[in-house]
């Protein structure tokens, strides 16, 4: 680790800008729901109806700004009879759990890079009751990112861009990836840590170095995070701090993995009086808790390995899914010997 | 929240000066295992021997620097026949397990301010395995807090001061407290986060705040995080880049309520060739998860709840050994209703 901290200002500090106090709360700070996205890469995305209701009333009591409904694969690469609907999140699926969504509550779903018919499974805004569409990208897929999300931005959606699994390549691959989507039609470019690798001085830098790209063409930035190694609240929380502006949290921390930052955690921090806990209790008691009988999520000492050595959790899923998940020294020795 | 930053340095700044990257190791970093003492409070300190022997064998191999088999408690106080033997932590208790410990791991115990009758039950260094005396000690209890610290020095042992509760008392009063623990004979001042109430920024300030009073009398400062938020261990690696040099944790995380910073999360972090993972993970599979059955530890809801509340998280360790442990709302009701 680094010690220098304080008095160690990075080239990038000139970016960062004070901006209140604990008490105040920032009006730019948007809070974004994706337990039912990243929570469908536990289950093959096989939520019941009344779940996703379940979700989608807890977060417009709770005052978040979006909730993700789930992706828009492409159903010729995906069967859609080998999955649940919000794989593909087609209309009227959605428009079946939230109407014509008269609410304060934005919806988005995410769209892969290389896996979405984008052409013709994304409607005109005008037909569609999503406001939000969040391409996610590889690098090696930016110039297929960046047709989608003109075409998203076309069509009259709000856009995000989300890079992963970005500690795992150059630095100076990612700058070059930052300058080009800054000078795209995007308007939010997110840090993704896909492998809950990081820990709070690197996103403070990432920060720093997003934010250096954003604000010059009048982007702003946003944090997904992950908890392979309990720092995804920590990560979420660090990356505000230093001025990223789109929080992504799932309820009970619902997704693949280790999970997710937990959005009753990240509301119970934020000081704006629109933001509620109470509804996210209720719903996590109601409705979260009783997944875990099935579903497997959370924390455990395999996704702490991969997060460290910095590899996608994959191996740790599969192990977890086995049948001998509190063997963690095997598992360990299988890291090493891959090594 | 703030968001000032990097680019707003705190008058404090001056003292904290960068020690290495990530890829140098720091000699000045001390780890210390609290596992059965913090654990101890889950289960009034009835532990078996072959579980005790199992976490000091797994310090010693993973290289930590030292454990803390417990409590050093009055027996005019607390009755020995309602506690495991690990809340008085005898001479002949701990040989027992130690024999003449003959190792690398140094031995710790805490004495708690009025609770301790250290002039009896602490006896010379020279006649006990015993390395270390930790003095954990309420603001309004320093000036006992002192006289231990002096027996406990004047004894032939290493000592810390634990101040407990910082976070709900007058910073004044901890400033008064820090410059009159720093000009005792303690070696560690001890940054405790009794209620897990705190977060990164709070850390850094924190850590700033008692370096400068330690630094000028030549003591080195502690962190003992709690995990209420899923902070413990963000919090350690914050006080730790920040200057911090002793680090508390336990095994899994092992801990009253929501629990500690994990070990193994600790130990895969610092980058030191001493440190050695596998040893702690074979323990936890081995001696810890089988713990879970019978005692109940680790971040849930009504921790949260009190940490972002900054209280005591003695109702929510009541609440969730009660019978209806995911009806969250009651308890978030029960706290509002108080309040």
């Amino acid at each position: 680790m680094k010690e220098e901290a304080q008095t160690n200002e990075s080239p990038m500090t000139e970016f960062i800008e004070k901006k209140g106090t604990w008490m105040t709360f920032r009006p730019d700070i948007k809070v974004v729901d994706c337990t039912i996205r990243d929570g469908g890469l536990v289950n093959d995305f096989y939520f019941e109806d009344d779940f996703v209701k379940a979700i989608y009333n807890a977060c417009v009591q709770a005052g978040v700004d979006y909730m993700e409904m789930g992706y828009k694969a492409s159903k010729k690469i995906f069967s859609p009879s080998d999955y649940g609907k919000w794989k593909f999140s087609d209309e009227e699926d959605i428009r079946r759990i939230v109407g014509d969504n008269n609410t304060s509550l934005k919806l988005s779903v995410m769209a892969d890079a290389e896996r979405t018919d984008y052409h013709e499974d994304i409607l005109p805004k005008n037909q569609s009751v999503i406001d939000m569409i969040r391409v996610a990208t590889y690098l090696h897929q930016i110039p297929t990112a960046l047709e989608m999300i003109k075409d998203a931005h076309d069509k009259g959606y709000e856009t995000t861009v989300n890079l992963m699994a970005i500690s795992s390549v150059k630095e100076s691959e990612v700058n070059e990836a930052l300058d080009i989507l800054s000078s795209s039609e995007v308007d939010v470019i997110y840090l993704v840590d896909s492998y809950g690798a990081m820990y709070s001085e690197e996103i403070r830098d990432l920060v720093a170095m997003y934010l250096k790209y954003a604000r010059s063409t009048g982007k702003i930035i946003g944090i997904h995070a992950h908890n392979n190694q309990q720092l995804a609240y920590a990560n979420t929380i660090e990356a505000l701090i230093m001025g990223c502006s789109y929080l992504d949290a799932t309820v009970n921390g619902l997704g693949r993995g280790a999970g997710n930052c937990p959005l009753e955690l990240l509301l119970g921090f934020l000081k704006n009086p629109k933001f509620h806990v109470r509804p996210l209790l209720e719903c996590v008691q109601e409705n979260v808790i009783k997944l875990k009988q099935t579903l497997n999520w959370g924390y455990d000492i395999p996704y702490m390995l991969t997060g460290q050595l910095n590899m996608h959790p994959r191996s740790a899923i599969k192990f977890m899914n086995g049948n001998c998940n509190s063997d963690y020294t095997s598992f360990y020795d299988s890291l090493m010997a891959d090594d």
